[in-house]
């Protein structure tokens, strides 16, 4: 049994679990509180930076591609030609970046309702805010629930809900009025995608979140497992429901073609988080 | 800053990975010094019974069938037919069980050199022993090094090597040596299978490794990532290589058909495994 020091650890306990996981730490960079949530950024001894929201580690320098890549490609690929994006969360601006090495999307708006996480991210991870001053990109601080219910009908191809765990400010991303409003603001054969917790640990929450998609309309759904090596299991997974139209093979001739860089994200990546585990297929399935 | 009791807590540290990993546990079951290794069973609340050996986490309820179907199924259905079977290490018969499944196979030589781990398996983790009695199945408790080196040429067609990282007892089964015994008792066309720890964190091992096999003789490889919860990074891997031709698609057809229950491995699953993410690509070439 080791004993982990607190002040060269940075421990987050999964109640919900029961597991644990650490970085060891050489310093605590800064802290912050927000009017909505405790912000804390440590560097770590192999991780590099590590951001911290209400004691849950968000993002890490050495492993954040998984997520943000995750959580914007496949979207992006499985829509036909998509111009007009909306980011709800995702303050660290990592999936923004991702979203904006595609050069046919237009626009871009993100709403993040708290402005201290991309002030911390600017700061500690600079790399994943480098497209922050696209002139495509609107990045904006504010209310994602109340955004969506007041966006124009029809407007928006994919949405990508970037947020916490469905527990304070990210509870409300996770329910019927939200999803309404975001399938009233999809064009037809729009695409959202939302995280969706890990598929081994929390799979009532995944029915949950599947069934809520379906009964406020989407036509059909796909919930991609992937790495998350600072998430519990490490392996957690998107969700992406489709207004009107059920998915049809992604565009793997333009991912191949694609000039831009990933460090996780191939046509074998994609096709192979479609392939569902059949434990999750159990589990789906009641 | 979580503090985690070391009476309701096990923590693993992986000082190599600035990481830590922890499962409450309920109490400990039961402890005992080996002539080779400290083997501790805990109850854990959440990942059912959990094996440690010299303070690492090995196999726990919950998750083990990640490991031990992605180190039996691809390998096997990657062979043509195969008949014969050697399990280097494997004490706590999970691959053993999974190898039986295959009607196929005729006889599964398994040698771990500490029979206080499979001592512990039938008590604690009796589901993993279930095929243990099999008339196809020899289990042994001696030095797999050794039964390598003398195995019979030409003898075999898959070997499985599930043994611990590459220090202590399992510090040997990682070198030129040891693969050349391998390569000499494999029939042409068969397939050695070698857990070959996280591709995200021992990028370094995972090239010699390789580069290792290749040089004693095996035609050609393949690295599989597959999620492994309780271990370091959530990410690991298993390194396959061929002896005398290049793998082909694996048989696809009989996964389908097979009339056994995995809880992870399918074809989808398989097929995915073998997409090689792009920062493994790259680690992989330098």
């Amino acid at each position: 049994m080791s004993n982990l020091d607190a002040n060269t650890w940075f421990t987050e306990i999964s109640d919900r679990d029961g597991s644990a996981f650490s970085l060891r730490i050489n310093k605590k960079l800064e802290s912050k509180q927000s009017p909505f949530q405790l912000v804390e950024m440590y560097e770590t001894t192999d991780f590099g930076n590590l951001m911290i929201i209400d004691g849950c580690t968000m993002v890490s320098t050495r492993e954040n591609f998984f997520y943000h890549e995750m959580m914007s490609h496949p979207a992006l690929f499985s829509h036909p030609a998509p111009k007009n994006v909306v980011i709800i969360g995702g303050g660290d601006c990592g999936t923004l970046r991702e979203v904006l090495k595609h050069p046919d999307i237009k626009t871009v708006h993100q709403i993040d309702i708290d402005e201290v996480v991309t002030e911390m991210s600017l700061k500690y991870f600079p790399e994943l805010c480098e497209s922050n001053d696209d002139p495509r990109a609107s990045v904006m601080f504010d209310d994602g629930i109340k955004f969506m219910a007041e966006a124009a009908p029809e407007s928006i191809d994919v949405i990508i809900v970037d947020g916490t765990d469905p527990v304070g400010p990210g509870e409300g991303l996770f329910n019927h009025a939200f999803y309404t409003s975001c399938l009233k603001a999809l064009r037809t054969g729009g695409i959202l995608i939302q995280q969706s917790e890990s598929p081994l640990m929390h799979q009532q929450l995944l029915r949950e979140t599947r069934a809520a998609m379906l009964d406020v309309g989407f036509a059909d759904l796909q919930t991609l497992p992937f790495p998350q090596p600072i998430y519990p299991s490490g392996l957690w997974s998107a969700t992406m429901a489709r207004k009107g139209e059920n998915f049809t093979a992604f565009r793997a001739q333009d991912v191949e073609s694609a000039t831009f860089n990933t460090e996780y994200y191939n046509v074998g990546i994609h096709q192979g988080a479609l392939a569902t585990p059949n434990f999750l297929k159990r589990a789906l399935a009641k």
